[in-house]
């Protein structure tokens, strides 16, 4: 039997799996929680907009996840060390660590220890905002290309903003740092045993849609143009890394002292490191056509196009890069900056419940029927990545009356993430990037049949789930296969990847009526997102209560 | 001792209270909860907008509350049936009811008995929106004077609306009803014995602010306007009467059935009916300068100005009456739809709390500053009434964020009650009737303190609170004081009513923020209202966010 190991870091916890390559059976997995801060996430109660990770806590949860799934292979399966033909590692991002010339994460050393500054800078940072206007800003001065590709607008959770950042707040832990490294090119390189940064094999995943590395200009950007930001981060280039590459090339070969640790043969091969959510469009199956959607906390939607054509920049899409996801294939990446996270926040926070209450409102907003409420949402409670890319935007809920109840908001704040979601095909299909199937990985949509049936009804197109409850990982075990020499990506996603059996297929009735309730949330996308400075919101709550009548039994037809 | 009786409606309960006329001591107080429905309303599940209350409710409270209210001053005090000089009662309104020749509600009747729309049609009810709309559209082709009195748009919850409304939808129930008579004439016309509803002394405070009666124009609506809207309307006016009256005319002398019900002499004065926020006015000490605000589930606002001054219509200021507060006075009338109601709802509908969360979100919302939370709302969850008029209004909240907590949201809902006391309030001040002084009767100022302070900071005037916690009863005893022939008002109130020594008063530093927060709330309200349809919102999130960093500890000064 040959199988391979996907070793998957979400924002919580680190999952291995250990996949059979001839069918994609998961043989064994186990998951392990970081040990730090709150849920994993280093917090500062004085700003909501930092949130950093213990690196030492992905060395731990590495060592323990991979042993605890060969554990479970080998005890159910009896698969051994020996059945192992490769490893892949996918990750979170950005999320930059910063690390000294011995690739040692500075927050693992004693100085640093307790500076939030020298951890790693996890995906959902936002402290960095200032400087990705100014990226923004002198990009579209300077290099308009640079930003052409990442939807016009550089974000405040990308690898420059948040460098950038360090060194305007805290210059110390800056100039201590020899090389940043994105969390998905630190794994791989540790366990091959890299120990100079420099000779790290960097994915063109993170570097092209977060750290403007594009072929065309040669690269990273240019040191002219990081002079114009800082002459500390022109200098910073040249301890970074000239190429990146995509998931054909390997990240190295097992080293000793990890074989030992993991009870693998030295000298696998490993992966490349790709972010969380491309190795889990690849665990979906993701090809031409395919939407693959990765909810969980937040949303990353990927979808890929054949590179030989030719294809406009996107505005508001937030990387077109060639190689990103699938060798030979533009990667796009989109997304919505909460989604759980929303559910969660109403649920935990602002209704002080616990897990039943989840599901008791569930249960009740199944019960309701769309435009029901009279409530709409904007689903930007962490601010909106796609289209309007802009992290300053916060939630919204408008249509409350002295009736309005928890299951109502619920369900429509459920509502304003599919239209979010919509919002973002729409704007692929636009530019030249048809969306025919939606494939959802992450476990939400498994969990909740309600949100899948809400969004199929809000995008109007059937909803698949991933036949893996943990594509990533399984993407990260197929980039192994494919390193390992078993097939290239198609044959071995053929071999291990599915879909679930449920279909979830768009019913008519309330088709037609998110039709009209996504035209109202767009005016308010529009108006609050600044893109209509004119509007005319004199409409929304009287169609809301319209719509509300039509759709209750609330007997008051004959008011409108 | 001469002690009057004061009769308060509400939209709960009525209370009793036995008032000394030299001190305006209470001497006993009796509540009683009306038996029937929701907390006292009839409601229908398929029809938010409808809201009844049965007139037998009335019958009962009133019987019940005096007595009590007669034997706690007997029991503390000694006071005797003989002690009192006068009863004054006031109630909700626009709550007209049906009756029939007899003046007997048609509710109360065996055919009518499970009919919702033969029972009192209580002031919040809104299912007469469309006839509002239409009445409205009417006058302004007919009679624009009629709505330019009451701020060019007619309400759904007000009297021609309701009684078309029910000619509309339960023509069985306007035909067998011979008239309709507003609540707060028709206790005083029951406590009289007056068995026929053409000789029933009604108020012009509810014929004025909502039956669009004025001495200037004959009175009612001429028959040409009612028939106009429907010919049925125009044959009612001769069942309803010709005159309305002020205060210094009394209802009638207590008829001896009652008397003995109540232990109570025959033929003491009854005063005139007026609406129990009028009462309340009178019995919070209002005079020129001074707005008292009645505040409850909803609030009502009212100021004098001397009838002999020329004033113009104020758009959106529902009544401007001669008499109908004080006699001599023209007397203004605005409000709020829901204030203490959108507390109550989000503590128990959406926190599904209980008293002991509501004190808890008191206090930690207390312990916030102005603008420190980031949110902003519209206190619209039960439409708007003044400036706007239009009930098809409905909540909004925005700046929410994954960590926005209850208390924010709580401080934040109170806020925008408090912006909408100021748009009020400026707009009087506006058409030449200037606040001086707010003073502020209800139960909600008095047991919490933020409130008061939050209402201080955001009018940026002090916040007087009544000396009576029933100013509504205590005015109704002033009104029979002075129909027994005690005093003119101005004496009576003088000597029987008084402010509490406690003075809310605006703290300098939140007073700017609120102004800023003020600016962004007559954004929203503007644009949603539809007084503003070219709005430019996009500046609405970001500024919040900017109030938020720089009046939180959010150690993000940086980022602006």
């Amino acid at each position: 039997m040959a199988a391979t190991i996907g070793v998957d870091y979400g924002t919580n916890s680190v999952r291995a799996l250990v996949v059979d390559c001839a069918r994609g059976r998961e043989l064994g997995a186990c998951v392990v929680n970081y040990p730090s801060g709150h849920q994993g996430v280093l917090l500062d109660p004085r700003n909501h907009y930092l949130a950093r990770q213990r690196p030492g806590d992905y060395v731990h949860g590495l060592e323990h996840a991979v042993r605890g799934a060969l554990r479970q292979a080998a005890d159910v399966h009896g698969v051994t060390g020996g059945d192992i033909v490769g490893i892949g590692v996918d990750a979170t991002g950005s999320s930059p660590i910063p690390v000294n010339a011995d690739n040692q994460p500075l927050g693992g050393l004693p100085p640093w220890r307790d500076n939030l500054n020298a951890q790693c800078w996890l995906w959902k940072d936002h402290t960095a905002h200032a400087e990705a206007a100014r990226i923004t800003a002198t990009a579209a001065r300077l290099r308009p290309q640079f930003i052409a590709k990442c939807g016009n607008t550089y974000s405040s959770e990308w690898f420059w903003s948040k460098i950038w950042h360090c060194l305007n707040v805290d210059p110390a832990v800056f100039d201590a740092t020899y090389s940043w490294v994105e969390f998905a090119d630190w794994i791989p390189a540790l366990l091959a045993g890299v120990s100079d940064p420099r000779q790290i094999v960097r994915g063109v995943c993170a570097a092209g849609h977060k750290g403007l590395y594009c072929d065309e200009w040669g690269g990273l950007p240019d040191k002219e143009f990081l002079a114009a930001l800082d002459p500390k981060l022109a200098a910073l280039r040249d301890r970074l890394y000239e190429r990146a590459h995509d998931a054909t090339v390997s990240a190295g070969k097992l080293c000793l002292a990890w074989a030992e640790k993991l009870g693998l043969p030295a000298g696998l091969p490993v992966a490349i490191g790709e972010l969380d959510v491309h190795y889990g469009a690849i665990g979906s199956g993701i090809t031409d056509g395919v939407l693959v959607k990765a909810i969980g906390t937040s949303t990353c939607d990927c979808a890929v196009i054949k590179a030989d054509q030719k294809l406009a920049d996107i505005p508001g899409i937030c990387g077109i890069v060639n190689g990103s996801i699938l060798p030979g294939y533009y990667g796009l990446e989109a997304g919505q900056s909460a989604v759980g996270d929303i559910f969660k926040w109403f649920v935990e926070v602002v209704c002080r419940g616990d897990a039943d209450t989840h599901r008791a409102l569930t249960v009740a907003a199944a019960a309701l029927r769309a435009g029901q409420s009279g409530l709409l949402a904007l689903d930007w409670n962490n601010g909106n990545r796609t289209v309007l890319v802009d992290q300053l935007l916060t939630g919204l809920l408008v249509g409350q009356t002295l009736y309005s109840t928890p299951a109502e908001i619920y369900r429509a704040l459920i509502e304003a993430t599919a239209f979010g979601a919509r919002a973002i095909i729409e704007r692929l299909a636009e530019y030249g990037v048809p969306i025919k199937r939606v494939v959802c990985c992450g476990g939400i949509m498994e969990k909740n049949p309600l949100l899948a049936q809400i969004y199929a009804d809000v995008l109007g197109c059937d909803i698949h789930l991933a036949g893996s409850s943990q594509a990533c990982a399984l993407g990260a075990a197929v980039g192994a296969a494919v390193v390992a020499g078993l097939g290239d990506f198609p044959a071995m996603q053929r071999r291990m990847t599915s879909l679930k059996d449920t279909v979830y297929r768009p019913a008519a009735a309330d088709r037609e009526v998110y039709d009209q309730l996504y035209a109202l949330y767009r005016q308010l996308h529009d108006a609050f997102g600044g893109v209509n400075k004119a509007a005319d919101l004199s409409r929304v709550m009287k169609d809301l209560i319209k719509l509300k009548t039509q759709r209750g039994d609330a007997g008051g037809a004959d008011f409108f």
